[in-house]
């Protein structure tokens, strides 16, 4: 007998629980399938040839890694042992599990170049693996459902994404969020004027903590970075830019004015705006944030990030632009642009804000009680009228207590009972009970369906 | 720059394969909420702790193990690699991929006992890992879709198993099937009365192959197996016993008028023949097969088999009555009932039969062209219109040749394209085309919205 437990960092989904989660898998899949993006899934397994290297060090050391089958120690020696965990795991472990979307997807891309319509629009909603420490809110097995269009360099990609998120965050019931966006450019741009072209990375890990440690503990850690007293000078204006944005952005055009590529990356943001305002949107909640930055060595144009407010819950989607999507396969220059949101954070937002509505559409609507093997008998073709009408029917399986059927119906939330007694058998009228309103009445089985659908 | 492949065993699966399993998966979860089954999930890392021993040595070998994180060679000696791959394994390595989905259901059950109401009736839709000899047909990583009833020895369970089935396969279009069912009591009964008691496990395996081997060749392999001739002699009934459903209880009745436990099953089957016939099924598909077995040492009452007819493709569904689900985890006594369906034998059965139709819910509707960008920004509202009536809809992202345009609709199986040029801005008038019939017509959006919808 063995103590059953759950690994680390991993965890079940009861009913109740995967009810609210397809709601939401489903309002997106839905929305992202509105947009022309078409489902692929690639597999758990992927050849660590494919995933190594991809992720930086703290990456491949957080892949799971599978141990090679049949006798793999046959072959090692000591001086494996000697050798280390990364020179062994190399000699015992050649497979390991999905870390994100994006590698698989690039490796789907080339393997199957010949056969996809380009511009290629794919969502992918399936879960990935990191060897993290687990925390409250991180695991270590958690999905994640990602669009991406790649082969085009249109404009028109990232307003629909401004689209496609809004859509999903408002059919999910989720009014009050920012979209934030920024672009690469802008960031290489204000480098390049400061004085430190190149160096955008460690510059906007300093700025990105501005909201939180303000101004002057950015500055000191751009100091302690190596950043001069006359480029943090320079910096200024990033402290003062504030307004609309378009007020902004002609802000932002007199300060760059010398950098082709900051420029650039302005009249991206311009267009994007004035796409998104093409399409008549009535509430945009995109908002431009000259901080942002989100993995700054892959994204080269728009980052986006998306955030509730009034919830103390970190980001609920970011994405962005990319050129060489697929350059370490041996395939360069596939640019596009992408997003991706978490599930269980949009989760999180939507239980603090009492967003799941009563979903009936999984679970059962009408429970048909079950006396004895006469009732049974009368029930069974009612139970197969409910559910051709496409009602969700049970029959409770068992004889027994009134008292213990209703409660069954009650703990599995099912919110009407149709009581068979021998009273309704010889009547024909079967009592039909609203468990929420404590009412009943007697109908027949076309009335009552009526009622059901 | 590395080349990238795929693990052995295991698939990509691009859009129009995922549109057509999707529709597999959704018809059977349809069916399983339908009959009251409520979804959950448990996680594909599970500790080897509640793996191991669950699936013989066999299974044990066929698990995939993840390789523990940090370093785990440093404790390690030679010593440790002298005691084999067994050993070394159990040192290195503490969690597993998911394999079945029925022991992670019992480990989820005992886990959550105080919470779930009984009779539990769950539903699962994961893969599973097994690290087979990938072959035709068999894969590394493949989807099993169970549903099982957990607490209740009701046959009522074994009935709506069967309208289940039913249900799921015709909504497939799948009309020729048959679903074969017998009882492990039976199979007990038959080894009592040829003086084999206990013995049903070799029986059967050998009885089992009657279809393909011949009554002559069964016979020479239960010698092979230390049967003696008088058991074999008064095996005979087995390959005679024939005729409708009905008559052939009888004469099993009167063959195993000896055993008590034989007599059982046969009375617990003809009461799951008298319950489907209550639910006033039209054309019961299920079929008696004293002969039927699939892993006895599990099953302890109800056997079921699922066949496509006028396929050579195996079985596409099977499962069975247990009496014992969690007593390897400590809490004994738990009984169910549960059946497991093949998406990936169904897929291929609904493919040789052409069953799949085409299924636009999840591929873009209409496609609007785009010339330049004044046709674009005319267009961009329209798009937004089309959408918000649910329509999938999207814009060729880049300015360019209409051949090219009318190609990608082609290619990615759009039927209908909307042409936005000079003319069309003037008027108002949108030229609407058919892809399949090459028709066009002039309209305005209203019009083409009520085209689409």
């Amino acid at each position: 007998m063995s103590k059953p437990s759950l690994a680390r960092g991993t965890r079940d989904f009861g009913p109740s629980v995967m009810v609210k989660r397809n709601y939401i898998f489903d309002t997106i899949k839905r929305t992202f399938q509105k947009f022309g993006f078409q489902p692929i899934e690639t597999p758990t397994i992927e050849n660590l040839s494919v995933l190594m290297g991809k992720y930086g060090d703290e990456g491949d050391q957080l892949l799971f890694k599978i141990l090679n089958s049949g006798d793999f120690s046959k072959d090692l020696t000591q001086k494996d042992l000697d050798e280390g965990a990364k020179k062994l795991t190399h000699k015992i472990s050649e497979k390991g599990l999905r870390y994100d979307l994006t590698v698989p997807f690039a490796r789907f891309v080339v393997m199957n170049r010949n056969d996809l319509v380009m511009p290629f629009k794919r969502y992918q909603i399936q879960p990935v693996w990191r060897a993290d420490r687990p925390q409250k809110g991180r695991y270590r097995e958690f999905y994640q459902c990602d669009a991406d269009v790649v082969g085009t360099d249109s404009l028109i990609c990232e307003a629909e994404i401004v689209l496609m998120l809004q859509e999903i965050l408002q059919n999910l019931g989720i009014q009050n969020f920012t979209i934030k966006i920024n672009n690469r450019k802008i960031l290489s741009g204000i480098a390049e004027v400061i004085g430190v072209k190149g160096s955008e990375v460690p510059l906007t890990v300093a700025i990105d903590k501005l909201d939180k440690i303000g101004k002057d503990k950015v500055e000191d850690e751009l100091r302690e970075r190596g950043f001069s007293e006359e480029s943090i000078e320079k910096l200024q204006p990033i402290f003062e830019i504030q307004g609309a944005d378009n007020q902004v952005f002609e802000k932002l055009k007199a300060w760059l004015k010398e950098s082709e590529t900051g420029l650039k990356g302005i009249e991206e943001l311009e267009k994007v705006w004035s796409l998104v305002e093409s399409f008549g949107l009535d509430n945009s909640k995109i908002q431009l944030d000259i901080t942002l930055a989100r993995g700054l060595s892959y994204y080269t144009g728009a980052i986006f990030e998306v955030k509730a407010n009034g919830v103390q819950i970190g980001s609920i989607s970011g994405g962005g632009r990319y050129d060489n999507l697929t350059g370490t396969f041996g395939m360069p220059g596939l640019s596009g642009v992408g997003i991706s949101l978490g599930v269980d954070r949009i989760f999180d937002v939507m239980d603090e804000l009492g967003l799941f509505v009563d979903n009936q559409s999984v679970t059962t609507k009408v429970l048909l009680t079950n006396f004895d093997e006469e009732a049974e008998k009368y029930s069974l073709p009612i139970l197969k009228k409910l559910r051709d009408a496409g009602i969700n029917a049970e029959i409770y399986p068992e004889s027994g207590k009134i008292k213990k059927q209703f409660d069954y119906a009650n703990r599995k939330n099912i919110p009407f009972v149709v009581v068979v007694g021998s009273e309704e058998i010889q009547t024909g009228k079967l009592t039909f009970k609203d468990m929420a309103l404590g009412e009943q009445e007697k109908l027949n089985l076309e009335q009552i369906i009526e009622k059901l659908k």
